[in-house]
């Protein structure tokens, strides 16, 4: 195991951890939108500015999966992470547009042992992205599962 | 403007339409993965099976973008969607494995004018997918801007 591997114990409610910077193309937009989201204002400049988001504009599950990916890089691939049970809210606050660049941060809120697993633990996060104006776009909040440092990680005894 | 376009006043609460069904392949789950949340259980079936969700699992944020896209096919593309400024909850009941089929269903629980914008209408959905087996795996709640009948369609007038 790496000596950097992070546990349950390393989530204490405080600690903040960086996402990003991530600049996001307009071929990404149009890319992930034709997949997934294939509403006008996702798939073209022209309809994005007719729209109420004034240009071509990212699904907001594009940014959701944006941050997914900020989160993996990180801290998630080298934390005990097993999996999360679901998402308590995302907010879509400004729309994130072609060559917008995003940063931002997940804050540890809670953190607390399983009462049916004691080697898990639930850590909550709060996650902000902030475009390069430093203008909130998108807020999201979860619980993720970690194991402890008592209970290993699983993948190092598959 | 097409006859069977939808508007705020087409969503009353009860309303249920179908979505999917949609076959989920190990190469959609593992190219979504790559991009956007790669956790080994995530990219490999032997990963996936030493993890607690028992084999080549889809992202929940991949198994929330499939969900979109069966919104869109099954009416967001023809009503007068304006966005949604977020989710209320998303919830990933049991994993969603290769060669999974979804489907499932939006149920309108609430719709409402808006007060700040009246040619608006906000309509609340739960949406739910389930396996091949019918079993609960994703649920989400969101609201959704549409546009009223009154207040027309801004595309048709770009």
């Amino acid at each position: 195991m790496p000596e950097d591997r992070l546990y349950f114990e390393d989530f204490t409610p405080g600690v903040s951890l960086a996402l990003g910077p991530k600049h996001v193309t307009a071929e990404e937009i149009i890319s992930f939108a034709r997949e997934f989201d294939p509403q006008p204002m996702h798939l073209s400049e022209e309809d994005g500015k007719a729209s109420l988001l004034g240009g071509l504009a990212a699904s907001g599950w594009h940014t959701a999966s944006m941050l997914m990916r900020m989160m993996c890089d990180s801290y998630i691939l080298r934390s005990s992470c097993q999996g999360a049970p679901g998402i308590e809210f995302v907010e879509w606050k400004k729309p994130v547009l072609a060559g917008d660049t995003l940063q931002g941060r997940s804050i540890v809120e809670e953190a607390r042992i399983s009462r049916s697993r004691p080697q898990l633990g639930i850590v909550t996060f709060r996650h902000e992205l902030e475009n390069q104006a430093g203008e909130l776009v998108c807020a999201c909040r979860n619980a993720v599962m970690m194991r402890t440092k008592a209970g290993g990680d699983a993948n190092a005894h598959a």
